[in-house]
C-alpha cells in the first residue's frame, strides 16, 4: 500500500510541474499538440483497436450486458469521430489570458482579472473510452494538467490512449505528465486521488450519483457535482396545449436514458383533463409507462402502462420510458413539488403568462430553467459552448454545462507606478 | 447528542425556508430590513453593550490577552461605526437578477445566464462580534440565509445581535430565520454543521490556517478557502531602488498582522548590495527582525535583529514583524522559491522590465499579483468591491478578494416561443 501511495503522490507531482508549463505555453503550441495527438491516433489505430479488443473480451468473458459492450467498444468509424473531437478543440477559442473587470483604481493602479489555467484537474469517470480523449484535450486546450482514472472494464484501451497521447505530449515540446492515467484499478487509489489536495485542484466525477456522493463525502478537494436532479416540466393554464405535447414527448423519448430527460409532468388543475386526455394516446405511441397522482388516473384511463403514484417516486430520476404525473394549483405549487423532490439540473414551464414564467425562472431551484422549451436543451454544445466538460448542478464555480471557461480560473493583476521610470 | 443534532438540522431546514423567500425578495425590501437593523442596534445599544460587558469579564477572568479583549471589546463608538456599515451596505448594488452571457441560439431560443443567491451559507468565525453583523448583513443584502458560529468568547454579544437582527427581519416581512446563530459552544456542532450539505450551499471559515484545515478535511460542503499564504517581494534587477525601499516598508510596517503583509524578500542578485544597504536603516527604523540568507548577511550587517534563515523560515507566514530575505538570480527563479514556499495570497514584483513583468504576472499562482505595488492592496474595499467577505487562495468559485458578487451563483434560463400565442 505504502508504495503505490508514494508513486500517486508522484504522478501528482508531476502533474503540477507539467501544469506549471502549460499555463503559460502559448494558444498556438497547445493548438499543435492536439493535432499531433490527433495524428498519432491515426497512425496508431490498430494498436488502439487491439487494445480495445482485449477489454472487450474480458468484458464478454464477464458477461457484461449487451449496452455496456456497445459504450466500450470502439471501431474504425468510432476512433475517427474521436479524432475529429480532437481536431474541433483546435478551433475552440483558447480563454487563457483574457482580462476582464478591468478598472483604474483612484490611487491610478490599473487592476483587472485576467483568466488562467486551474492546474491540475483529476477525472474519475466510468466505461467509455472517447471520455480519455475528450476530457484529456479539454485540459490540455486550457493549459491544465489531467489525471486520469476510467473504469476498470476499460484498462487496457485507455492505457493505450494515453500512452499515444503522452507521445504527441513529447513530439510537441510539452511534459508527457500533463496527461497521466491511474493505472491500478484499485479503489483505494481513487480514495488516495481525493486527498491529494497538495497537488490537485479539482475532481470532475462523471459517472452515477454514488460516484459523486463518494467524492462529495471524501475528497479534501473541491468535486464539481452535477450530472443528476428531477426535471420537470410544469405545464400552466395558459400553455397552448398541442405545443405542450410535442414538448412533453421530446423530454420524454429523445434519449430517455440522458439526465435532462423528463421525469415528472407537473399539471395545473384547470387544464389536466384537457392535456392529459391529449397526452395518453401520444404516451402510448411512446411506449412510456405512466405513475400518476389519484385524481388524475381517470384522465389518463386509455394510457397502456399506468399505475398509481407511490411514496418515493416522485424522488426518482427515471433514466428510462417512465414519466410520473402530479397535480398542482398553481406555479407557487409547482415550485412547491419541485423543491420537495430535488429540482436541480433541468425543469421547464409552459406558459403564456409572463408574470408565471417570471415567478418560476426566479423560484427554481436548478442550474437550468427554461419557459416554453424541453429539457433536453441542456447541452454544452446547443449552448454555444463548443464543448461540455460536465453538467454541474452545484452551485459554486460553474453552474449548468460547463464549456472551456469553466476549467479556468482567473488571478487579480495590480499594475501601478509603471510609466515612472525615472 | 442526538438531540443537539436535529436542532441543527432543523436550523438548516428553517435557513432552506428563509432563502426560498430571500430568494425573491426584492432589493428595497431587503434594504428595507438593513435600514432596520440598523435602528435596532441603535436603539437596543444598552442590551449589546450588556451583553458584550458579560463576554468580557468572563474573557478577563480567565486571563485573556489584551489583544483578545480588545478585539472583543465593543463601546459606543464602536457600535456606531458597525451601524455605519450595515447603512453602507444598503448603498451597495444587488448583483441578483443581472443577466450575462446573453444570446439568441440558431433555433431562436433567447438564453442567458441569470444571477441569483447561492442559498444557505455557513460562516465559522473567531472573536470579533463585529463580523456577525457584517456577515449577516451582506447574506441578506445578497438574498442568502446564513447560519452563524462565533467563537465561545463573544456568546453574550452575539446572541444580543443575532436576537436584534430577527426582531429587525420580522418587522420587515422576512423571515427571521434568514439569520440564525449556532447557540452551543461544543465543538461537535461544528462538524456536524460541515455535513449539512442538505440544506447549507457554501462554508466560509473566517479564521486561522487551522480552523480552514479542519474544514477543508472535514466539510461535504464547498469551502472558501483562503486568507493565508506567503507574501512575497521579488526586487527584480531593473527596478526603482528608492521606490522599492517605500514599496517594501508599507508591505512589511503598515499592518504586520494582516495575511497581506510581507513575508519574504527576493532580491535580484546584481542589486542585491545595493538594495540592501539602502534596506537595513530603514528596517532598523520599524524595528523589523531580518532572516536572511547566508550570502546576504553581509550586505545587512547593520541590521539590529539579524539571523541566518533555517529551514522552514520561508515557509512560514510571519504575521509580525519578521522577514525573511532571499537571493535569486532571475525572475524564473524568483518564480521557483515561490512554487516551494506557498505563494498563493498576494505576491508582487518591482521592475521596470516588461518582460520581467508578464513573466511572473503569468508564472506565479497566486490569487492576486503586483507589479510596482505593495501587497497591502488586497481587500475589497481598495479593489472596490464595496465590502469584503473573505480572501480566497483557492482556484474555485472565487479567488482574491470575494464582493457581494462572489455571494451569487447563477442559473441558465432559456425562452422560446413566447411570440406565438396561438
Amino acid at each position: 500500500m505504502k508504495i503505490q501511495n508514494v508513486s500517486l503522490e508522484e504522478m501528482g507531482r508531476a502533474a503540477k510541474e507539467a501544469a506549471y508549463v502549460l499555463a503559460t505555453a502559448p494558444t498556438a503550441q497547445k493548438n499543435k499538440a492536439l493535432s499531433v495527438i490527433a495524428e498519432e491516433l491515426e497512425i496508431h489505430a490498430a494498436l488502439i483497436l487491439e487494445a480495445n479488443e482485449k477489454d472487450l473480451k474480458t468484458a464478454r468473458e464477464q458477461g457484461l450486458s449487451a449496452s455496456m459492450l456497445d459504450r466500450l467498444m470502439l471501431n474504425g468509424e468510432r476512433l475517427a469521430g474521436i479524432v475529429a473531437d480532437v481536431r474541433n478543440v483546435i478551433t475552440l477559442s483558447d480563454p487563457v489570458g483574457a482580462e476582464t473587470h478591468s478598472r483604474v483604481l483612484e490611487n491610478g493602479m490599473a487592476l483587472c482579472r485576467r483568466r488562467e489555467p486551474i492546474g491540475v484537474i483529476g477525472v474519475i469517470y466510468e466505461a467509455r473510452p472517447n471520455v480519455t480523449i475528450d476530457i484529456a484535450s479539454l485540459c490540455l486546450k486550457t493549459g491544465n494538467a489531467s489525471i486520469l482514472r476510467g473504469g476498470k472494464e476499460t484498462f487496457h484501451s485507455n492505457m493505450a490512449l494515453v500512452k499515444i497521447i503522452q507521445i504527441a505530449l513529447e513530439k510537441s515540446g510539452l511534459p508527457a505528465a500533463s496527461v497521466q492515467y491511474i493505472n491500478n484499478p484499485d479503489r483505494e487509489w481513487v480514495s488516495h486521488l481525493l486527498r491529494l489536495d497538495e497537488h490537485i485542484d479539482m475532481i470532475i466525477p462523471r459517472g452515477g450519483a454514488g460516484l459523486h456522493k463518494m467524492c462529495k463525502e471524501n475528497s479534501t478537494i473541491p468535486v464539481i457535482i452535477g450530472g443528476f436532479g428531477i426535471s420537470h416540466i410544469y405545464v400552466d393554464k395558459t400553455a397552448d396545449l398541442e405545443r405542450a405535447l410535442d414538448l412533453i414527448m421530446n423530454a420524454k423519448v429523445q434519449r430517455p436514458s440522458a439526465c435532462n430527460a423528463l421525469d415528472t409532468l407537473l399539471v395545473h388543475q384547470d387544464i389536466a383533463e384537457a392535456l392529459l386526455g391529449k397526452l395518453a394516446p401520444r404516451l402510448n405511441e411512446g411506449k412510456v409507462k405512466v405513475l400518476a397522482e389519484a385524481p388524475l388516473l381517470p384522465y389518463l384511463s386509455s394510457v397502456n402502462t399506468l399505475e398509481k403514484a407511490q411514496e418515493g417516486d416522485f424522488d426518482t430520476e427515471w433514466l428510462a420510458l417512465t414519466l410520473g404525473i402530479a397535480c398542482v394549483a398553481d406555479v407557487h405549487e409547482a415550485l412547491a413539488h419541485m423543491r420537495l423532490h430535488n429540482a436541480s439540473h433541468s425543469d421547464a414551464i409552459l406558459t403564456h403568462d409572463l408574470r408565471a414564467a417570471e415567478t418560476f425562472i426566479n423560484g427554481a431551484r436548478s442550474a437550468v430553467v427554461y419557459v416554453n422549451a424541453s429539457t433536453r436543451f441542456t447541452d454544452g454544445a446547443q449552448f454555444g459552448l463548443g464543448a461540455e466538460v460536465a453538467v454541474s448542478t452545484q452551485k459554486l464555480h460553474a453552474r449548468g454545462p460547463m464549456g472551456l471557461e469553466e476549467l479556468t480560473t482567473y488571478k487579480w493583476v495590480g499594475k501601478a507606478d509603471y510609466l515612472s521610470r525615472p
